[in-house]
């Protein structure tokens, strides 16, 4: 049966071109063809072979992505591959490893904080791998309130150098990536003291690890901070922990671009300025959306095709039953979550631009678009990664009981994803962020400040206020000007409702405190109103292909339709549509999914996975499960023996009923 | 510092007898006491340690977990424990073994479906546990609808034997716990074939291993099935494969309370009500209520104790910071979960209650309560599993980066907890069984028919269409007739709405497929009303203890009125409640978290979990968490060494250019 297609039914019944649909996917014919060729790559040498992962102990599994990483650097070096490509690489080998810090925060980091000087020094060790950094900066006691690191780095004017120091327990560097035994090389966050004075926090490039015996060097104990959530996940990162015991390292390795400390201890701003920081911040925040949007179509991917295979229930006298995609409650789980992968990937993509839009503006000395891309970052990381987290968890639920196998990858997928919830910024934490700008933006509404970008629409708040949502078919939601302003209206009501409530307390602090649960789902509706528009946008663009744009905005409806379901006491208790208007919406939706159906499976194909990068017997292309769960059981170590270890030990004595002599 | 109570200061703000509320908890004095004295007789034998659990291969932790298992039984027969009590013993045990199969699903199969005779040959051998069986039903292919399972049971008239026989790879028995590597038995369900005739799906009592060398007997292959969710979790179970190459029993080994085969094969119903296996159901699955609110009391324990410890922001000018159990965003997310926690204790206790009237009235042949008894277990099943699921994972998420470490406990928690939402039915075709039974109910309703029970609101059906609510202030939130009016409201108007819909279509089935997303919602309304209405109830009674009633109608409040937020569209949709009173019962919540929030530590205090049973550092009783932390992460593997394996043959090759050489 090898080589049999299972689910070539289900790819006649497709009504768009699907190659067409994995350019629009891919964002481009170039990135199409370089994501195809290194995930081929990749897949096809034995060396990156994964679906071993779960079955190794940590030490085994570490030991085995230490040497993944360096066959992955060693073909980057010997086919020459451009640095897109080698990044391309490097996510499809799919295992996190201390190089993702390495080229994801250290060196960002020392472009974006040091000085050209301090560039030209570290760099091209760093682009050579002759060094590799981490980037500690999360400690035990302090995450989200950076303000709070305990670690200090005290200048001394006898030797010019900073004294890097733990002073306490709860300042040791915590979590860090990479930290816990390979990096030699780290960039600490540390509060800054010189002359007696405190100085807030700043990064230095402190060196961990002897480059001769890579031993850590005087005054410094590392470690790894021990198994995390899932089985391979992030076992196979060494999360660290770092305890300085006065490390000493040269005046000239704290990064200093933005402030600089003299030979003689004095702090110099220098003229550039500091809001360079929000620029890295947005280009991190963007790449974390693009990658939920990947995590989550891999999980649909799953789901997906494996809901077309099984099949339950409903066969009348024996016959052929129900291919579970055709049950209304599956579709109603799992085709908005279809809609969110794409939903997310046309938001990432224009994150991509706005990140380019706002290097210009800095570039050229203009901060004002600064704060408002900020909270839009802010606010859709939020949004995706936990929509993501949990989408995964859906997705593996959807596969009824063998999701729960590791070889379904859901379980693995969901246990390397969630930390994106909490790392670059707690979730709620960055929800907070984007209510306070979104509260301030709708205060200085009466003095004339004109809101800009992703807020623009609360300019039209008086409209947005008394507007009147005149849907009376189903087919009326499937207008965009209708779909947008139901969701403008409600993020612009509750916003002002919110802000209302706030100015009735006499200290705003208080008042923020006090209402931040209901601020914070003002601003979730701001940042979904952004998902649902910039969908929007992406129709009113030229896409071709036969049949693509028509898909695409079914996809979008079904995104926009199903919020405005999950959501809908927001919508009903702000006036902006009523119940039947509600119930017309969801009339709409049953649509949609039946027109979805026949695609769904060309709809996750479009994603271009490789079996390898999947990593699910479940997802198979060619939807093959049953043979393949079945040879994938016996691989288990359990299996290398007929009687189990530990049955002549505990279980024969029980039987036997001669446990009071035996030694347990 | 060890000794020092670092919650203390918590603690001293309690407001309520926490004693008293332990006893309320458990149910009774006596249940407490039995609780009690078994959590710390496992805690304190250093042979349940289970702390390196996530750092075994799973070999290692397989045979771990068989000592365990001798081990406990051992205990049990040395001190000649009660059932009661053995059964408490291993809940404290806290790791999934082939003894929960042995005593959860074969010996109450025999129980259920054995004849008298039956029992009697196989329920002394099994309860000396000279053998140890396993529930066989779900197949490579079926698991959720039964009556598809493939595997055959013909009956040989030559032989007086049946052959038991799996016809195709998607036949092979797949999932069953203790099957894979322990089991000498099990009950295996598959298709009776007598005359060339069907007779639907029985049990059979098989054979599967030698008593003498425990090797699979001939016919019979057995494995593992590899992996699953998480690092200890479910990894500890041996969840097997099985395939029959025509195994031969004898005639008396099918289970023939309610049918029996003759000699001669013909089929004979006994006089034994078929109804009979939904009193089992209903037992099974008021246990799994009950443990619902167990896992979720550990998540909550953990994420609520660690709130209190964690300081993030907010100080001024250095000095201590805020408490995170402090913020409202927090205790927005983390006080629902505590009041769930309660609330689901109390609706498992009634669902023991529920069981105990079911299993009398069956044996009066009183049937008519049973189809809503039925439903009802359903329901409750299906909503307690996915809700605590969820809060699981949103109380890791409470915890911050340090949630994710495997020392929280809790990634392990969610892992071992998530397939109570797939076992025992599929919660979502479980709800739709509750759909489809309310759908009846309401169809009933003009025909005189009155509804019990749960179902009982609907037989007030016009008042329910027709009442308003009629909060004004916040305060009138606080009437337990308000709130369960407004849940019945919704209720019984999603109901009728919904069953409206459907008689739209002309064909009622076509209908219930197109609609079943509708319906589930119905039926998910009907379910939180029953939990609401039995917090409600359990109220009524006299409640003993200091302050004990006021934290419990403040739970039960959080419990309703945070529902009633989350669903707001359900009742601002039907017209149960306004726009003003949904805000009005906002302002309640955030009021009764205040009230709540001095308690937070004493109510999870009131579980009575051992730090054993938590296994969680960041929910240690005192709070200690740092130090802990910290020493805990030595133990990992991959610290036994400061140079960790590998670095040798991988990293040092990259780090002096001489990766071309390298054997990778
Ligand atoms: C897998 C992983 C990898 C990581 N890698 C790195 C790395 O390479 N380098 C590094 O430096 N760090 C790293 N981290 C650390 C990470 O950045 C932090 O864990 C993250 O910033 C969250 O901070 P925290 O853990 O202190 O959470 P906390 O702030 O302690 O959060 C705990 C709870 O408090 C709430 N809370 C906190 N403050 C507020 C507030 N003001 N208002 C309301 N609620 C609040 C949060 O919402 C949360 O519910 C990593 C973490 C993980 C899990
Ligand atoms: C940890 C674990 C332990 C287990 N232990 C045992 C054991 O000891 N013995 C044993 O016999 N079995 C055991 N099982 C198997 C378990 O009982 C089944 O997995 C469970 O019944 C779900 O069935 P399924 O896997 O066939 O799911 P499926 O029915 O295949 O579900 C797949 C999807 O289809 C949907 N679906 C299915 N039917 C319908 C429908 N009619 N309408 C709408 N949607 C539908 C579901 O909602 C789900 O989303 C175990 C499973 C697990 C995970
Ligand atoms: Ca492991």
């Amino acid at each position: 049966m090898e080589g049999v297609d299972h689910l070539a039914h289900e790819r006649n019944k497709t009504e768009f071109d699907v190659d067409a649909m994995k350019i629009v996917w891919a964002g481009s014919r170039h990135a199409f063809e370089v994501s195809d060729r290194m995930a081929r790559l990749v897949a096809s040498d034995p060396a990156f072979q994964k679906d071993n992962r779960t079955r190794l102990g940590r030490k085994e599994l570490f030991k085995n992505t230490l040497r993944k990483a360096a066959h992955a650097w060693k073909r980057i070096l010997d086919l020459r591959l451009t640095e897109e490509e080698a990044g391309r690489l490097r996510t499809f080998v799919d295992e996190p490893a201390f190089t993702d810090l390495h080229w994801g925060m250290f060196v960002p980091a020392i472009k974006g904080q040091g000085t050209d000087e301090q560039q030209q020094k570290w760099l091209p060790l760093a682009y050579k791998m002759q060094i590799i950094g981490c980037y500690a900066q999360t400690e035990l006691g302090h995450g989200s309130n950076v303000q709070g690191l305990e670690t200090t780095a005290t200048f001394d004017p006898e030797t010019d150098e900073f004294v890097i120091h733990s002073p306490t327990l709860t300042s040791c560097k915590w979590w860090p990536g990479g930290l816990g035994k390979i990096s030699t090389h780290a960039v600490v966050y540390a509060r800054l003291l010189t002359n007696g004075q405190e100085h807030g926090v700043h990064g230095f490039i402190v060196q961990l690890r002897s480059m001769d015996d890579h031993m850590p060097l005087p005054g410094i104990t590392i470690g790894d901070i021990g198994m995390k959530f899932g089985n391979g996940a992030y076992n196979t990162m060494d999360n660290g922990v770092l305890k300085f015991d006065h490390v000493r390292i040269p005046r000239n390795q704290m990064l200093m671009r933005v402030l600089q400390v003299t030979r003689e201890g004095k702090c110099v701003q220098s003229n550039v300025p500091r809001q360079l920081i929000y620029g890295t911040m947005v280009f991190v925040r963007q790449s974390i959306v693009a990658d939920a949007s990947v995590a989550l179509s891999r999980a649909v991917c799953i789901a997906t095709r494996y809901s077309a295979v099984r099949r339950q229930f409903g066969s009348q006298d024996g016959g052929v039953e129900t291919q579970v995609i055709d049950y209304k409650t599956q579709q109603n789980r799992l085709f908005p979550l279809l809609a969110s992968a794409y939903a997310f990937r046309f938001v990432g993509e224009w994150l991509k631009w706005l990140y380019t839009d706002v290097t210009q503006r800095l570039q050229a000395n203009d901060f004002s678009t600064l704060p408002e891309a900020h909270a839009c970052t802010a606010g859709l990381k939020s949004l995706t990664t936990t929509a993501t987290a949990d989408a995964i968890e859906e997705c593996r639920k959807l596969c009824g009981g063998h999701g729960y196998l590791c070889a379904s990858g859901l379980p693995e997928l969901f246990a390397v994803y969630v930390p994106a919830c909490t790392y670059e910024g707690d979730n709620i934490v960055l929800l907070l962020q984007v209510a306070r700008f979104l509260v301030k933006t709708v205060s200085q509404l009466g003095s004339g400040k004109k809101p800009v970008g992703t807020t623009a629409y609360l300019g039209r708040v008086q409209d947005l206020l008394q507007c009147r949502c005149d849907v009376q078919t189903a087919e009326d939601w499937l207008k965009p000007s209708v779909v947008l302003e139901a969701f403008e209206a409600r993020s612009a009501r509750m916003c002002v409702a919110r802000a209302q409530n706030l100015s009735k307390f006499e200290n705003p602090e208080d008042g923020f405190a006090e209402l931040s649960a209901d601020l914070v789902e003002a601003a979730v509706a701001h940042c979904q109103l952004i998902v649902v528009s910039k969908f929007i946008d992406k129709l009113q663009q030229d896409i071709p292909g036969n049949g693509v744009k028509q898909q695409l905005q079914n996809l979008c409806y079904i995104y926009a339709l199903n919020l405005l379901h999950n959501y809908l006491g927001d919508f009903l208790s702000t006036g902006c549509i009523t119940p039947k208007q509600a119930s017309l919406a969801n009339d709409q939706l049953r649509s949609l999914y039946s027109q979805i159906r026949p695609n769904a499976i060309a709809l996750v194909d479009a994603f271009n996975y490789t079996d390898h990068y999947l990593g699910s017997v479940l997802g198979r292309y060619d939807g093959n499960v049953y043979p393949k769960l079945y040879e994938e059981a016996w691989k288990d170590p359990l299996n290398d023996s007929v009687v189990p270890d530990g049955y002549h030990e505990y279980v024969r004595p029980m039987l036997k009923q001669q446990l009071r002599n035996a030694r347990l």
